[in-house]
């Protein structure tokens, strides 16, 4: 059966980066399948990195999870492998695989990757994607048992980012902006189910307040069900809310930095 | 035999959106080969992605030719597969597919995709390349009939978007700007063989009236037969006239946006 | 055995050029699989592709290695391929692939591409990927031999680029500036190895001189090792000497086009 490999990282893809790691891939595990999960993530925004693979990781097949955002590469930050919900998650201990390993379950087990048989040597200094990560997810593809990677860490010392938040709070969910989409669409941390249990339903009109500004917008089922031009807020395909304009670029729009603070309510009047 | 599965979308690469259309059809068929057509046409770009998907067709495998720019997602529009040229294509009934059905010699038949049992469920509002289109294309590679997705359209209900003009009229050819790509170079919907039935041939000089502007423009083999940052006329690589900037950006240059009406003729003085 | 076809090209991402190569490949050689290098060379730059060439090629499994950056396709310049280091390079005879094979050990021989029995006819002026290298490379992954691609052509009638200088002079090494990768990190030509003949350290401090400015730059493993915001010098995962600005652009910050000389040396004072 053939294995599978995903990747996600911030290498872009102006330079030979990702083909250096699919090339190492290859040659360790020339029968496994490789997913390019996004290699688009901003340079070092290991936030932006964990929400792409929290979101991506139940659609794709059982394998080995690779995912490189990695600033502090070359500084003590330690690299792992993770095993949760029936795969195996690969990279710095950073907080980046932290929101998809919670995604598929949480983790049962942890390694530290030291095991320099595994690695590419001599490993580069800025490059570990290509001579420690690639590597080893190959090895583990090709049935290397995970406990030969390194020690075992507990895995309640693995650095974990602050989950999201979505808190019902005063007929109110109050959470964040998470993510901004290729589209300009602004992804809340705010669940679609949060807002369902306040009672509001598609059709309604939402109180938005953004910072110290307040907007009415309607609440759809799609992107498409408002005029182009107008501000809309919808269940996303996550499972979350998020604000789009019809046929234009919402985070440009509405001016909303990752992590701002977001609040959302039924409006009194229909808007 | 290994199936083949294309993809065309809009949805860009910053995300993990079109992996995890990949992750549903490996999922499904993991034995199938995924060709990305492009993943970067402009955001509900229909015409555009029409164009990509029906110059690039031809050099494809047979197979399930999969395309997704679909502003009216959640909206009353339909999901169809259509038959022709001995493949399928899979995408919202929007016109996306009309080109590429023509230039592989029309649709034989075509079906609504209302059969669940082929979909991801729940359906999200949104993301229907990944909870529709997908599993639909990943279920047919495996050998699903077509006739199990739903029920048979008259393949005259399709929609189809205009065919691009090439009209010989006057001892001139008509036309417009069909897509620009990523040289900046200007297809015109205007045939190579059009301009050759006039008697143009390589070497002379065309009259090329764009708007109230008229220039005059040397038609060459290539771009590179004339001076740098000089513009030229020549047949590109799908047999429609293009517009060039040697080392340039024609697009930048001349100032054409898709649709504009173009006129070309042979120059009465040579240029 | 699979068998391995790799394409570096400035074709991008926006259109189905890519698609249409990879097409092409996979209805002659179905059973080979295709690595993508990079397609986002900036337009008709030989050099910059010649360097992710060369620096990509030895972490790919051997196999056919087609590279496509060819600003004066159509016109008189050859096509070729060349055997190296166990592998087989096809493009266009424009030094494109010089780098590449000089790593790998040299050319063993080369032959110009002329058999149309092996291409895509009629073939276009302008996208000999398509027509051309695609078809030729995906023959020969198939086990055509490679004296059938043309009449052999003695190795040293290749056009070679210049090798990139690190000329180690006067207690300095002097350079120039090779590329700048997707983070801003301005790779020279000058070698890591090089520096340390003349005694310098991780830890040491570095004179930069670049053209008439000259600056104080920390030498350290990694460009994490200083403050974000700061210059540093690193040793790459090539093994070549970089400049960056941590969590910033380098480039940027110090304005260096591509071919900018520069001039290192150990700093007479700690900075």
């Amino acid at each position: 059966m053939t294995s599978v490999i995903t990747m996600l990282t911030d290498y872009g893809l102006e330079d030979g980066f990702v083909a250096a790691c699919h090339g190492v891939i290859i040659k360790i595990a020339p029968e496994s399948r490789i997913i390019d999960v996004c290699h688009m993530i901003p340079a070092g925004d290991v936030r932006r990195g964990a929400a792409v693979l929290a979101q991506t990781v139940p659609y794709l097949p059982e394998g080995i999870h690779v995912a490189v955002v990695d600033p502090a590469v070359g500084t003590a930050r330690r690299a792992v492998a993770v095993r949760a919900g029936g795969r195996v998650f690969v990279g710095p201990d950073n907080g980046l695989l932290s929101w998809a390993v919670h995604a598929v379950g949480g983790a049962d087990a942890a390694y530290e990757l030291t095991n320099e048989e595994l690695f590419l040597t001599p490993v580069s200094r800025t490059f570990h994607g290509r001579d420690i990560f690639a590597p080893v997810a190959a090895h583990l593809a090709r049935g290397r048992p995970l406990t030969d990677v390194g020690p075992e860490l507990p895995v309640d010392r693995l650095v974990v980012l602050p989950e999201p938040t979505s808190r019902v709070r005063d007929g109110a969910v109050e959470g964040e902006v998470l993510s901004v989409d290729h589209y300009g669409n602004v992804q809340l941390s705010i669940k679609a189910d949060d807002l369902a249990a306040l009672g509001v339903r598609n059709g309604d009109t939402l109180a938005v307040q953004l910072g110290r500004r307040q907007l009415s917008v309607p609440y759809r089922e799609t992107f498409a069900a408002v005029p182009p031009g107008d501000v809309v807020a919808f269940a996303d395909s996550a499972g979350l809310v998020a604000l789009a304009v019809n046929s234009g670029d919402a985070a440009e729009r509405l001016g909303l930095p990752p992590g701002a603070h977001v609040r959302l309510s039924p409006a009194v009047h229909a808007g």
